[in-house]
C-alpha cells in the first residue's frame, strides 16, 4: 500500500501582543498551513512571519478565511449579507497571498474557519459567497485555487458547479456520526484527546480512509488531508504523534498543492 | 505647449453604513483614484465597488495605504513599530490588487494617507517601512509599484535609496511656502475653496510647474500629478472646475501609471 | 381626551470622521433619544456631543445597545453567547450613563439595536441575557431601568420575570400585520414615506392605541412611545410632520422616564 | 516602624479567546488591580469575571485606561485630538464602574495604560485631557477618584491644578535615574528579574522611600503603592516574592483607596 496525506492545521491564530499554540512547532509536524487573515485572528506582521516560517520549511500556505469578528475569533455564525461575505472573502485571500508572495511562496487554497466553516457547509447562499470569491480571485498559477472542505457538505457541492477545485478532509480528533458528519462539539466525547487514539484514527482515515462512527459503524470518509488543531493545549504533541503513526505506517505526507 | 497630468483624489473612504463624498462623481473627473484599503476607512465591499467602478472608466487605481486607525480615520501620528508598519502597508497593498485584479484592473501604484503621509515625507523610519514595504510586494507585472509623494520629502529620497519609483504630486487646493512645502493646516488660509482660483493654480501647475506662495514668491514644483481632495464639501465641484480648467488650457489629462 | 406620548430616536450613530442624521435637528423634536453606545456606532466624542446636547433641550437618555458588529451596524444576527452578550450589554449601558452623568443627564431607558431587537423580541436566550444586563446595572435612582420594546415580545415577557420594567413602543412608519406585529423590511410596502400618513398613523396611535393593518383589519396596540427612524434621508421632515401632527391633535408629547 | 503600601498590577489583559497573565493569581497578591477597560485589552466578560474575582478577594478595582489601540495593546504614542482622549477616558471609566458596581465593587482610581501613561507624565496636552475626564467623572462616593502616577509628572502636576488627587507609584522591578525617573526600557538593565533583588528593592521604597539608582546614587521616590508588573513570564513568581518580602519586613499591605 503506498497511501499518500496531507496533514493540515490552523496557525498564526495570535493577534498583536496575543499569542496563541505554538506556531514554529507545528509548522515542523504539518505539511499545510491554514494561515489566519486577519478578520478572527492574524496581523500583518504575524502573517508575515508565519509565511516566512511556511516557505523555509516547505509547508503549503492556505487561507483560513473568516467573518470579521476578533472579539468573537470568528466562532459565532452572523447573518453576513452574501455579496459582503464574497468581497470579505476576496480581501482575506488577496492580503495573505500578497504576503506570501513577498515571503517566496504563495497561497494554494483556501479553507474557511470556525463558524463560516460550519455554516458554509450547510447554507447554499453563504457557502455560494465563499466559492464566488475563491472564484474571483486570480492567483499565479491562474487557476482558481482549491477549497478544503468536508465531503459532502453543500460547500463542497457549491463548488463543483463553480468550476473551484475543492480537497477533501478529514479529523482526527473528532467523533463521527453514522452518517459520516462530526458529532457537534457540544456533545460529550465529541473531541477526542489521547494522542494514541487519534493517531491510530489518523492511520487508518489515510490507509483504509475509514473510521469508527460513536455507534461502532464503520464509515468510509475518504480524504485527502487530516485535519490537527493547533489551537488547544497539548496541540503539538498530539499532531507529533500523528506524523509519527503516519510515517511509522509508511504513509507518505505530502502537500496536496 | 504639450503639458500632460494626471489628476487624483482620495476614493471608497465610506465604511460600512457610512459614506464619504462622492465617489461616482469624482471618478469620472479624475485619472487616477487613490482608493483606502480598509486601515483608516473602506471596507471589502465598498473597495470592490469602486475597483468595479474605476476599472470601467479606465481610472488608475492606487493602494491608499494607512495607519490602522478606522476611528481616527488615519489622521493621527503613531508610533508604530518599523516592521509592524511595514507588514500592515503589504497587507493593504496586496488586499486592494487581488480585489482589483478580480474587477479587472490591478493597483498600479501607492499613496500613503493622512498622517502616514505627512510622518513618511520627514521621518526616515517610517518612510523606509512604507518603502519596504512596495519594494517587496510583487505586482503582477513584477516591478516595484512607484510611490506618490511630494517632491524633495525623506519619503522620495528613501525610495530612490531602494529603487522603488515615485511620481511627484503638487495639491491645488493648498497654499505652498516659499520653501515649495505645504503651509500647514491649522494655518488660516492653508487651504484654498474657490473653484477658478483652485483651477487656476492647477493649470499653472500643469502648464509651468509653479505656484505662487503665501508670500508672493514663485516657486518650481513640477509634479506629475495634482491633487485634488475627495472628502471636502464641494470636492466635486471644484475637481470638475479643476478639470475643465486643465483641458481648456489644452493640457492632457492622463494617468501616469 | 388627554392622551400623552413619547416620541424616541435613534441618535449618536455616527462614527469617527463619519456622520448619520441629522442629529442636532432631530433633538428638537423627539422627547427620547436612543444613543448609540460604540459598539453599532457611536464613538466616546459622539456620545458626549449627544448627551450633552439631549440634556440642553430636555430630553430623556436611553441606551441603545448592540451587538458588537461596527462593520455591520448591528444589523446581522449573532450567535453571541448568551454570558457575553449580558457582559456587553452591561458595559454598554455603564459607558453612555457614565458619560450622561457627567453631562448632568443620566440614561433613564434601554432599547436594544438592530439584529439585537429583532432577536430579542422573539429569542428566549438572547432575550435573557438583555434583560439580566439591565437587571444588574444599578443606576443613580436604584431601581432597574425600564426596557422600551414591542408589546408582546419574548423580550417583554422575560423582563416581566426578572422585575425588570418595560415601556411599550409603536413604529408610525412601519406596517403592521393583522397580529399586530411589524412586516418584514424585506415585503414591498413595510415602510411607509408619506410625512401625512405616518402623521395620522402617529396621531391614532396615541389617542385611540389603534393602528390599521395591512389588510384593512383594525389593530390595538396600545404603546406609551412612538419611534420614528432618524437615520433614513428625511427622517427629520418626517419627524416634523408626525410631532406637528400630534400637538396639533391636542396630544401631550412627554417622554415615559 | 509602621509602614503600609500597595502593591498594584495590571489585570484583565486578555481579549476575547487571548489571554495574558494568570489573573487569579496575581489578584491573590495585589491589593489593587488595573483593570484594562476594553482599549487596549479586556472585553466586557473578562471585566466581569475580574472585576467579581477582585471583590471576591477585596482588591480594590482602578481604571487601567488607555489609547483605542488593540492592535499595538496600548502601547504606541497617538497624536489623538485633546477632546476625544477626553472622551475616550471617560467612556472607559463609567464602562469599568458600572460592571464593577453590578458586581458589588466599584472603581477606586484610575492608572492610564502604556504610551498614554508615559505621554501624560510629559506632555500637557494630554496629561489634561486625561485629568478633565477624571475630574468630570462622577463616582457612587462623589468625590473625583485619584490618578495613580508617578511623583512629579506632568500628569501628577496637572491634576492638582483641577483639584483631582492624586497616589504616586514606585516601579520596584524597573532600573532608577539619578533623578527619579524610570530608566527607558530601550535600555539595558532597566527591567530587573531577579525575585530577591526586586522584593529587597519593594521593601526598601516601602520602609525608607529610597532607591538605589543606576550609577549608586540614594534617591527618595516615596510613593503609596508599589507596582509589579503582571504580564511577564514569572510575574507571579514575583510578585509572590515582593508581597512575602514586604509582610516579612512588617510592612502592612493596604489599597490607598
Amino acid at each position: 500500500m503506498n497511501a499518500v496525506i496531507d496533514l493540515n492545521a490552523d496557525l498564526g491564530e495570535g493577534f498583536g501582543v496575543w499569542s496563541l499554540g505554538d506556531d514554529l512547532a507545528l509548522l515542523d509536524v504539518v505539511t499545510s498551513a491554514n494561515v489566519a487573515c486577519g478578520f478572527h485572528a492574524g496581523d500583518p506582521l504575524i502573517i508575515r512571519r508565519t509565511c516566512a516560517a511556511a516557505v523555509d520549511r516547505g509547508v503549503a500556505i492556505g487561507a483560513q478565511v473568516s467573518y470579521r469578528d476578533l472579539a468573537g475569533f470568528g466562532r459565532r455564525e452572523m447573518d453576513v449579507d452574501p455579496e459582503e461575505l464574497c468581497a470579505e472573502v476576496l480581501y482575506q485571500i488577496s492580503a495573505l497571498d500578497g504576503i506570501a508572495r513577498a515571503m517566496g511562496g504563495e497561497v494554494t487554497y483556501v479553507k474557511p474557519h470556525g463558524a463560516l466553516y460550519n455554516r458554509a457547509c450547510r447554507d447554499v447562499v453563504q457557502a455560494e459567497a465563499v466559492v464566488a470569491a475563491v472564484a474571483d480571485y486570480i492567483p499565479s498559477a491562474g487557476r482558481p485555487l482549491p477549497i478544503l472542505t468536508l465531503p459532502g457538505s453543500v460547500l463542497h457541492e457549491i463548488a463543483a458547479g463553480y468550476d473551484v477545485p475543492t480537497v477533501t478532509e478529514s479529523f482526527a480528533d473528532r467523533a463521527y456520526t453514522p452518517a459520516g458528519t462530526l458529532v457537534s462539539r457540544r456533545e460529550p466525547g465529541s473531541v477526542l484527546h489521547d494522542p494514541d487514539e487519534v493517531a491510530a484514527r489518523a492511520v487508518r482515515m489515510a490507509r483504509e480512509g475509514m473510521v469508527t462512527a460513536v455507534d461502532g459503524t464503520e464509515v468510509r470518509i475518504g480524504a485527502r488531508s487530516v485535519c490537527v488543531h493547533g489551537d488547544t493545549p497539548g496541540a503539538v504533541v498530539l499532531a507529533e504523534a500523528v506524523r509519527k503513526a503516519l510515517t511509522g505506517a509508511g504513509v507518505t505526507l505530502e502537500s496536496f498543492a
